[in-house]
């Protein structure tokens, strides 16, 4: 029998850094897979907010290698009767509760199939109402690291599962009406419009994005290139666009929080 | 001679994550012990704060492999003549100072062996005054990874070392006068009792928690099955009861803080 | 052809933990060279501040294991026409932007060459202009750890690159204006100036250090030997000395921050 190298495991929480929980997923994991690669994506992920979790999610995945096992845990719902998943797409496999967590990342990446996890077999011995990320997620996780090469043996096949995507942009022929769906560390202030659908909307005319009282009209490619104390757009590494302020905090001097409305208009 | 795969180190500090005091425990390591596989338990416990530090290390441990090499680092004392020691235990090794930290967690899996560190050969070439956690126990941890059999090379053994539990439950015929002893994340207040313990002393009665001003006396399986805004028990996922409320922060809510007193009573 | 154990690869960014910016890091780590290990040195860089992150570079880097490859990103320029360089030193490799932030590491670890990164044969096929850790500095180190012998293929040498070092010390017979450079997690303030000047400077005379408005003039060896309340000098586990407080946060106490001045005075 040859040697494998297990896949890597990646993991995204809302769990933070303060408790044992992301402690304790590595630990189930190494005592069933002990040469796994186990990546942390962030555990920064505010408290139970599935919407950030799925952006960034699908924002990270495509750097990641082929193969690579996601374990993503944003759970309101842990010990009700929503499912415990496994997607297996193109390149990769998602395992996490099915609450549309991992709809964005997976549909960009060719969905092959969903099973419903159902086999005790690859849990903990025994299962809690209340962190089944550590009785069933990292499990799961860690038998696919490992080898589990038919992923059905986890459970049953599902046509479904939970979808869910960023909030829709309200369109009227001169403007749109964004979310904001992420506030990096930065203070920089992600929209929910793509960099290309920025600038077709845009094309050659003028525009003006109004936002909490505020109208940003300057958009720049690269951060050092703007003003200091001047708000702009620029198309972030994600691929979407995003509000910043040079060397500061764009959404502490907005004001602004995730989920708040903008409008951007051209003329 | 075979390869051995190197047992696993756990790290569970106070050091957070805005300085270089964890990367630099794992420097020391690399540079020891190059192929073990370091897993940060966590390094959020609050500054100085021995008695959080050995619950989430308690609560933790028996998640991860036999023969893992458990550093942990909450030091106030560091410098002083408090002693560092190593516990073995039934599966582990703990590896530590001996200020209380170690023993509930050590104890929890049955003692075989304490040795006061005091072999050089298996610290850094220079101990300084202000970071044993570099200087002594990141080496030691690393030394026992990468395949050393007899602990007792590391030092002298000791009869016996700092104890140190959870604060004493308060106890009359209809009461038990219980002790915040963590706040997680999401604001999940654990408490100094465990969830049979609690099953025991309530039984058919009815119940009523008591905490800064409000009462509590009810009881769910899992977190969503509350109504929203309701303040309600639950045993956590580490066996102890905890006060949580649906999607929001119990903690901020009732205002306390870690120590904070309350009352359950049965009538 | 026999089996190279690839360098160690240690991170260093101000990216925090909130976001995926280092999780990304790692996936395309993780893809070009998979048994890499990585390590985190600290994400937790003050935004864009140089200043402290190569003083926590190079006060961490003597730990690493020879080899390591450090790949350290506070890129305020980032987009810009500032370059992106790989310094290799005695022990070490250093990638990074060239804004000063490798320059005090690796200076004390003898400097041997300095090549600009301009080879995208060693990038990501497409290079943003907002997020160049992803696209350059994280490949580059990924190449490295996994056996580019020869770094000259990496781009063009350089004769010199920005160099940029703690504030100076301004001196005078009697006194020393110094400044805080860093302030950890515990609150204990890091100064610039070194325990071996510092007992030079003072000798066997009294000293007074004066920061906002109070004055010190204690020094301890370790932390609990201090009383309750008092503020005291130490020497710290960079060889720095700091101002500190005993089971509490000297910074909180004085109220300071990062770059603010004070007087050390011998009388």
């Amino acid at each position: 029998m040859t040697h494998i190298q297990p896949r890597p495991i990646v993991l995204l929480t809302d769990f933070g850094q303060q408790d044992a929980f992301t402690g304790i997923l590595k630990g189930v994991i190494a005592a069933i897979s002990p040469e796994s690669n186990v990546i942390d994506l962030t555990h920064g992920v505010d408290p139970q907010d599935i919407l950030q979790g799925a952006f960034l999610l699908a924002a990270a995945c495509p750097y990641f290698p082929r193969g690579s096992v996601f374990c993503a845990i944003v759970d309101p719902g842990v010990g009700s009767d929503r499912k415990g998943i496994c997607i297996q797409t193109r390149d990769y496999y998602f395992v996490g509760p099915d609450n549309g967590l991992l709809w964005k990342a997976a549909s960009e990446n060719r969905i092959k199939r969903i099973i419903h996890l159902t086999n005790p077999a690859y849990f903990l011995d025994s299962v809690s109402h209340t962190f089944q990320g550590r009785d069933i997620f990292a499990p799961v996780a860690a038998h696919i690291s490992k080898g589990l090469e038919d992923i059905a043996r986890l459970g049953k096949p599902l046509k479904k599962c939970v979808e869910y995507s960023l909030p829709d942009i309200q369109r009227t022929v001169d403007s749109l009406g964004l979310t904001i769906v992420h506030i990096d560390r930065f203070g920089n202030v992600t929209l929910n419009i793509e960099g290309t659908e920025f600038k077709q909307f845009v094309h050659n005319k003028r525009f003006s994005l109004a936002i909490m009282g505020t109208r940003i009209n300057r958009i720049v490619t690269f951060y050092s290139q703007a003003l200091a104390g001047e708000l702009f757009l620029i198309e972030s590494s994600s691929g979407y666009m995003e509000v910043a302020l040079k060397n500061a905090n764009a959404a502490d001097r907005l004001g602004v929080t995730c989920r708040d409305k903008c409008i951007l208009t051209v003329f």
